[in-house]
């Protein structure tokens, strides 16, 4: 993999593009105007991971939450416009660190300047974030909604140039996946900037993640993407673990541990599904990259697990424990469990083994 | 996504390879030798939509049960085979319809010529599967674990074309995402034969559908691979329905209704999670190919749903109906779930709108 390299920009603290790693975003569902509510949810997504939180702001009173909210967390807070700029205006002295415009719907100039001009100002960028389904008008004739996509997202951005403005980081969300891979390969050949990904109205988490992991899968495979966002129907919570487990499986982050476990077959020997719910909840508190296995039986499973740190499995009459394809000793099957935390709890004490 | 085209061949009645849809595959996890257990689950994974089914053969009563089992069901049956050539010959004997060897465990070159004779003789395919944790020895030299793979897999390959056998299907499993996707892009530039694709030990549900979606996504954008099996830890049926779910995204089978809702924000104004969980348990009865959308607010809701045949999106006070993107009575929220089910009845008696 060798990464797209873009024009590095900060959302407060965190850098987005270039040689940082690929941040996690997510976004509230709260009502904006709740402060309490929204800055209760934002704390929520901070211990879940996220590292850059959005929130809508449907409206004056959102806008002028903003600045409350902000005093109480201390994560990076990007306010999403549509529409009226001056709710974009107000977004930016409340204080924020990132903007998100759509140019399917704010597409006055003089306006668009005037969110530049103070954006530019406070050094606070800007996402070009353009959506499949709210394209401005005049964008009807190139020969695919993906060209069509990235042509409108170029216009906003060549408009910006003009303007002296160059904090800016792209986004081109579609909820076909193919649609969404071409043209985010498109822009990434055009522009220098650091680009957000995401699908569109994913739906519900069990189909939502699957088309978000091949999309942003295939994109991050080749270099492209700088931070990204899974959208679900669901608690925010599950977008971030599910954007960290994208990144992990393309080694592009580390978090937490990481469970192997076979799908289990007639070879079976032992409950290979509770154990791995039991150990996958365990594992909930380990904080070191390890890498933990749970196989149904003793003649595949150390070898076909050789990569983890440490493993159960089924044999005939007892299980036995193994640490990186050796195994270390047999025990008895009512045992399994508890000999396996217990190599866990030390080994996640002595610090990261994976490599 | 031009295809790679591969030499097509049979598995029973089902077509792997070539221009034949990607098919998709699972694997029992009952006691083989408890045939009425097997059978039962075999039929469970029939109506979840499964084409080819394996089951393990780790000793010769399970083998004999094979002739039973097949007896009982439709689905073109594959057995899977580890260490010993002779349970092999007797699943050919009973009657599968394809068979799976690991090139890692059998490697006498006379048990393995009289098994591929005998599949020879009744035309059943071989799947050599390899995986990552049980190479053969003698890889040990190849640069990278993805190599020695494709090298241990060419081999047996070369083995069996030796044997005037042609009836191959190819996988390189591996738990790792970048691995499993090199492996496959080398294989793939080298035999014209069928590849089946998966990860292994890809563990529960919630990590390993996103594990898989990225590896199988991944290459069958690019055209590689012809029959799939997601590997989890849980009922195989969620197997099944996550491998729909890869193919639906990228737009290589249809299969049922698909749900477009939106992540909410501070916008929405409908209960978006809700309503969304009701539509998808209500659209697992339509098995019409259409799209239907869940959006929070009437702002966004019918042009970022546009693709969506019927859809539903908050307003102020009342609800919206809308239909290709075009809005098409306001209805009060507390009747919006109705009258959406009224409209994916009309629309799905009709047959099918989608694309």
């Amino acid at each position: 993999m060798n990464r797209r390299r873009s024009i590095p920009l900060k959302i407060g603290e965190v850098t987005v593009g270039g040689v940082a790693p690929i941040s996690v975003q997510s976004m509230t569902n709260t009502d904006t105007r709740d402060i309490a509510a929204t800055v209760r949810q934002i704390k929520e997504l901070e211990d879940c991971g996220v590292e850059i939180v959005r929130v809508a702001v449907p409206d004056m009173e959102a806008a002028e939450a903003l600045s409350s909210i902000k005093k109480e967390i201390p994560l990076p807070l990007i306010a999403d416009i549509h529409f009226d700029y001056r709710l974009a205006l107000a977004s930016l002295r409340a204080g924020v660190d990132g903007l998100r415009l759509n140019p399917g719907n704010i597409r006055k100039r003089e306006q668009i300047a005037m969110v530049v001009a103070m954006a530019r100002d406070r050094e606070i960028p800007i996402r070009v974030g353009v959506n499949e389904g709210s394209l401005p008008a005049g964008f009807e004739v190139a020969e695919s909604l993906s060209r069509r996509m990235v042509d409108a997202a170029l216009r906003q951005v060549e408009l910006m140039e003009e303007m002296n403005f160059n904090l800016i980081k792209v986004s081109l969300k579609s909820f076909d996946v193919p649609t969404m891979i071409e043209a985010y390969r498109m822009i990434a050949a055009r522009i220098p900037y650091p680009l957000h990904l995401g699908i569109t109205e994913a739906g519900l988490p069990r189909t939502g993640v699957i088309r978000s992991a091949i999309g942003m899968g295939v994109l991050l495979y080749e270099g492209i993407g700088d931070t990204i966002r899974v959208s679900l129907s669901a608690h925010p919570c599950e977008e971030v673990v599910a954007a960290y487990e994208i990144l992990k499986a393309l080694g592009l982050r580390q978090r937490g541990a990481t469970l192997v476990s076979c799908p289990t077959c007639g070879r079976a020997q032992i409950d290979v599904l509770k154990l791995a719910q039991e150990v996958d909840r365990y594992l909930e508190e380990v904080h070191k990259p390890i890498k933990v296995a749970v196989m149904g039986c003793v003649v595949n499973g150390p070898g076909e697990a050789k990569s983890a740190d440490v493993g159960i499995a089924g044999g005939k009459d007892k299980g036995i424990l193994f640490k990186k394809g050796r195994v270390i000793k047999a025990v008895p099957k009512e045992n399994i469990l508890e000999a396996l935390k217990a190599e866990i709890d030390s080994i996640s004490e002595k610090g990261p083994l994976s490599e």
